[in-house]
């Protein structure tokens, strides 16, 4: 008996079955991959003098699970587009294009086409091109229906826009800017909670909010560029911190210098979600700002004579006024916590 | 009974002494991670009138298995960072950096370090910067001991130096480059015969080879970068071809013109592992050359007037002239199959 590549597990036609749908689903976006190379090519914009690329890799963690639970595939790509937007925005940088990973136990066509969509939805909001990206299928290594996305960013920046922390100063203004949800960060432990201790199932409603748990856990990954970029353009941000794993206490001091700490007052209404997981948990306040983004996910260092220039945002109630710099030694102080 | 985040099965702590391992690796490297920011900064290389960027993704696919079964972790990394390089390679491009993406059901700091370190080691020879990478911890995703890993690379090249295949000619040459073994493609099948239908072992001897059957299947994937870029910068290759998942039939045509065939003659020895596959798989010879390398990893056309050039890699039988372009319709001929 013959054993041949398809008897291995790995269906090269549903592959090309995959590539053909991928090109219906990116024929309806400005921003297409180009498919069939070896790599994908895009030329370095002019008009800079000092240019520095800004790459960063990243995954949605187990967000997944909930798509696949689900059955909804386009919203992760979404996510995962976003985050990796975030990360490079939060050093001053404009994203260029998107690659990305998708492996998978066996290969469904229509399910990898939902998710590059979301990728290539994505992608054209961020004004960023899907430049490629790689499906693999690894027979044994994944459950039939589960899949792993990862995604790669590369965006440009200014040397000397590039935000590293090192203008902040005593006395700035933290403005944090509102999150839609989890974003990719706290699904191993919210699943815990939603799915193994309380039994929920994804089409329940969650609390009186209107909507399903599936809903809204799966709420995307808010993208800050459009909102943000502008006030980068024009100087008027000096640092920005992106919440993600981790939350307020890790992230923070990864662009705080070590002669300043952060003071922060909740005066945000923490959404229902995150009130939500904290109490069913049982976790302390403090390791919910060190898991969860709590409302906020993203913030920005300003400098207290530009505080104004957010009032527009403030009004929406998209940004509030979280706290501020003093003098000491690297730490993040909550109030009511620390 | 409160939940944490380390009982839903994320471990930061775990995740923190990785980190640690980590720099410990990387400092032994000249190439190193910019551990903590948000993304990883490379500052544009001067000198260049029209540059382009050429970028892939990738992964290693199934050969994970192995070295999950041979508790082998360092020479996977290498493999991937190897894979992207000659990705790029084909279009033209010099590598500038990489970054990774390692996903796991339950992070081991000793592994992900070991996993790190062939990146590092693969990124010092290919003359670019390991810039980055994402550690998930994805608890319920993947079996205890497995993990994924997903590599992208940023590479630059001049635009008339971008390899196309517009170049060809009829008449041009094909050489073709000595591979180590299978690469990253073909495993499933590979591990089909060796470990389902044969019953081996990753510690076996394999054939006479005075190897082990592990040895032979782990063989590092072959950066062509040193060997090759030297060629691209005298303008003496007019395309490559990456030999990877879809063998000889469906890489070449990602460059030949669709006015011309290759014409080739398997004048080299194929080495005893794709044989052995052959043989005990019992797939025709077209299917062999649709699954794996045969032991050519790259082909490189070249005008008739520039084949000298590479005489010395001949001699040592490092590269062999195994075919030519004719008239033709985009068509793969080998002598003896079609």
């Amino acid at each position: 008996m013959a054993i041949s590549y398809k008897d291995s597990g790995v269906n090269i036609d549903e592959g090309n079955r995959a590539v053909e749908l991928i090109k219906r689903v990116l024929s309806k976006y400005k921003s297409s991959e180009q498919i069939g190379k070896f790599g994908g090519m895009y030329k370095i914009p002019s008009g800079y003098k000092n240019p520095y690329l800004i790459s960063s890799s990243d995954g949605v963690g187990t967000k997944l699970k909930i798509a696949i639970m689900a059955g909804i595939y386009n919203t992760v790509g979404q996510d995962l587009v976003n985050h990796c937007v975030d990360d490079i925005l939060a050093m001053g940088a404009k994203p260029l294009y998107f690659l990305d990973y998708f492996a998978t136990g066996k290969l469904k066509a229509e399910i990898v086409a939902s998710v590059v969509e979301g990728f290539a939805k994505a992608c054209e909001e961020n004004d960023c091109v899907l430049l490629g990206g790689e499906t693999a299928e690894m027979p044994g290594f994944y459950a039939d229906n589960d899949f792993d996305i990862a995604g790669f960013i590369t965006g440009i920046v200014e040397e000397k826009k590039v935000l590293d922390g090192s203008k902040i100063k005593e006395g700035d203004l933290l403005i944090g800017f509102k999150s839609t949800g989890l974003h990719t960060n706290g699904y191993s432990l919210a699943r815990k909670i939603f799915f193994e201790r309380l039994k929920l199932k994804v089409e329940d409603a969650f609390s009186d909010t209107g909507k399903t748990v599936g809903e809204v856990l799966l709420a995307i990954h808010k993208s800050y560029f459009n909102e943000i970029y502008p006030y980068l353009k024009k100087d008027k941000i000096k640092a920005l911190s992106h919440i993600t794993g981790g939350g307020f206490y890790e992230n923070i001091p990864r662009i705080l210098p070590d002669n300043f700490d952060v003071k922060i007052k909740v005066n945000w209404e923490i959404p229902i979600l995150f009130d939500f997981l904290v109490k069913e948990s049982g976790i302390t306040k403090r390791e919910a700002f060190r898991t969860f983004n709590m409302g906020i996910g993203m913030i920005a260092f300003v400098d207290k004579k530009d505080s104004s220039v957010f009032k527009e945002l403030s009004d929406k109630k998209e940004a509030f006024l979280i706290g501020e710099v003093i003098k000491g030694s690297g730490k993040v102080l909550i109030d009511g916590i620390d």
